[in-house]
């Protein structure tokens, strides 16, 4: 692809700062310029690192003082750069229809416009929506439903009964719908509570790789419209996980977990079981959540408490071995004024 | 199904303290009730949910005080809950003999009584018993050995010479006998040790989506009878894991570790290399396991030491901050009292 | 097999101390000798476990002090031994070509000297190295490039554009190259930053199962020549990870970090984004690194920082509960102090 900077300052819904019949060809990142290709900066200082790379223009933001260059100037520049970045790589999509390799129950329903992978299984009863693709791999169980224009990527998993949105995206390894971990200690083993209930995604949720979802005891976890889910990461039975949630990488949540609307969990955080986390609060990496959390409250820390206690506290940590030898000194020196006294 | 009240209580152990002859077709929660179907209650305050709904019965304790309802008194009534879910929720068992797609190699050894699904693998000198379902995209190495009754999720792996006893649960995405992580650093590389060991897993074990268990160098890594063992576990080379263990989800245990029987490690906790945990020792969530912990302790912590003095710890570093304060008030008064004395 | 010590010692680089022609068949640990085995001690004091078990030789160090067997000696006897697995127990490799149920795109390059196992996919335009194994059921994406020697044990997934070099060992369910978690937030939505990156790995690197790399927004994820990563590690977008470099199981490590050479990660670590670690730093178990490390330093804690500041405040914390009690009395005596003195 190359267009003017004109015609790609539309796309973008950006203004030309400079020669708009300037050409570019791509997107580049500013520690390696290439010539013709667009840089975004959201610090102008980095502008030195790109002199002499003869690059299309720079993406920034409407005030931002960079001279010498092309600019392409945006209200919002980081958005900008993602559709900058989409514009240069549409993502190629495969043709509709099943390949001779894939595996389609003759009493599933695969849409005319979706896309079935070599090696790919859909189970009886499973429903596959329009422009939806499923890559090499990837399994669909019965009854399975998924909506409209999903992507799931290859060797994902979607079990009996679940359920996805439009435009859902599950990256490789993904499990959603093993069983919940339930089990009823009795006489000196461990009953399997059967986990008869679903998982249910909204639209427009993203599922990263190796994350695993499991399906409720008896109703659904459920995943809201939005939410943005990382790689590696563990949600138990039951939970609801409200619209546009981000959870990083390697976050495990419990069993029977409420995570408010927008709330943010950062890597490696850690729910226990029935808690609820309000909406837009945001728990810090590493964070051992034992007990609710109020709505737009930043918790951290393990047990996780307000994170300026926790820093607080930490801080004072990194003081007390200093700490223990002073009450030492402290501690003699009023020995003495008491055996004076005496 | 729909059954009386009383042939569901014979089905569960239970007793009917109302209407025996009332029809029941399904289990639901008690916070989504549904006419004509049980609700299990533990606590018997939610009794107030269901009003109206029309349920079949309550599934309760013998002495849960509850009133307007059908009920079922059990004297185990969480045990009842699950045989409920197991009694109107039977699970479907696919149809014995290997799917037209499925990759069975001609020296492996697969019962008649046995399902290999679609694009399943098994390779050469395999064997898999009776009664086990091997869902589609499995994969089972050379001269790995499947028991009877197993079922083996979809796209889980099994490597060569590997065991899995009976009744063994393997989740999607779970990997079992992958190479233990071992080298030797010579000259500046990282020689690799060969691990020539298995993993042998007992009968009645069940085994989380995503979670891997790393065969032995030498010899085998061992995951004893009904131990269960959640999601994303990673489990090192070499290590004991004993009977009827419970291990919560996102847990690591590194490398030659001996965990006792029906030891519970709770979420995302992580175990040193060559550690051993006594019997019926509880591991908090998030604790780090730097040395042994005797039978039937609760360690939590970082490192975990006795839960008791973990939390008084945690309470302790809470009142730190303000602590200091304290201390340099007190530093000021005894220095005044040294200087009138002076 | 079995061949003479002499034989074996020449393979291994060792020399004998004993009978030169007695006959070794395999390795065995100390703990379950067995007639006829090698067994490695690193401690001479466990030479009582192998009494009357008739092992046919002992691989230790030139000094140890073992007597009453054959010994090998060698200079670097962990070596040895990692040789002796190698030499006793050769992985057999499947014979060149592709299965009869693999998936190869006709415009995919698949060296004759390649292995391409049952329900594998290779895409597109995608490069296959001579002597590769491509397991069962593993995805090789579009464009993606596989070196000479490599393995890819089942189920594991490479995608499009990625670069894997020589002698690269993948684990099973291991994923390179998924989207990384970029993300801009905009009128409530959160809008994709589309990762049009790629993986590149060196060669002599080995990747656990299970564990996940993500593909570079703009640029190269990089994984340095002979690093080694364990099981269900996940390594954001945008990472530099060094040569020779060491990655325990369950760590993270977020967007944008750098690891220097030969560093060395411990379990459950995690690294916030941006971060850059110094070359052959040690990083310790569950550490929560937030801020660069040098070079060569040992760091551990949440928040990471020297590791003998940490273990004084670890220690000094333990003390903790008790000085509160002290400081309380001492706060008494100074108030008693002060009263007498008014």
């Amino acid at each position: 692809m190359n267009v003017t900077l004109q015609e790609l300052a539309e796309a973008l819904g950006a203004d030309v700062d400079g020669d708009a019949q300037a050409r570019a060809q791509g997107v580049c990142p500013p520690h390696a310029p290439m010539a013709g290709h667009v840089v975004f900066l959201d610090k102008p200082g980095q502008a030195e690192m790109l002199k002499g790379a003869g690059v299309a223009a720079v993406l920034c933001s409407r005030t931002a003082d960079i001279t010498g260059f092309n600019l392409l100037r945006a209200e919002y520049p980081k958005l900008a750069f993602a559709r900058a970045l989409a514009f240069f790589n549409p993502t190629p999509k495969p043709a509709p229809g099943a390949h001779a390799r894939a595996c389609v129950h003759p009493e599933a329903v695969v849409h005319a416009q979706a896309s079935i992978g070599a090696c790919a299984v859909v189970e009886q009863g499973a429903h596959v929506g329009p422009g939806t693709v499923m890559h090499a791999g990837v399994y669909v169980g019965p009854n399975a439903h998924i909506g409209e224009n999903c992507t799931l990527h290859p060797n994902s998993t979607v079990l009996q009964n679940c359920v996805l949105g439009d435009r859902v995206t599950l990256h490789s390894g993904a499990v959603i719908g093993a069983d919940g971990f339930g089990y009823v200690l009795h006489q000196g083993e461990h009953v399997k509570v059967p986990q008869v209930g679903r998982v249910v995604i909204g639209s427009d949720v993203e599922i990263g790789a190796g994350t695993t979802v499991d399906r409720a005891t008896l109703g659904d976890t459920v995943i809201g419209d939005g939410a943005k889910i990382d790689n590696q990461v563990q949600i138990g039975h039951n939970c609801r996980i409200g619209r546009g949630v981000i959870i990083c990488g390697s976050v495990g949540i419990s069993g029977s977990c409420t995570i408010g609307d927008y709330a943010v969990l950062a890597g490696q955080a850690g729910v226990s079981d029935h808690i609820t986390i309000g909406a837009r609060a945001i728990i810090g990496g590493k964070a051992g959540v034992t007990r609710d959390v109020p709505e737009g409250k930043f918790y951290s820390g393990m047990p996780a408490g307000p994170h300026r206690d926790a820093m607080r506290q930490a801080g004072a940590l990194q003081k007390l071995p200093d700490l223990l030898k002073d009450l030492d000194a402290l501690r003699k020196q009023v020995e003495l004024l008491n055996k004076d006294e005496a």
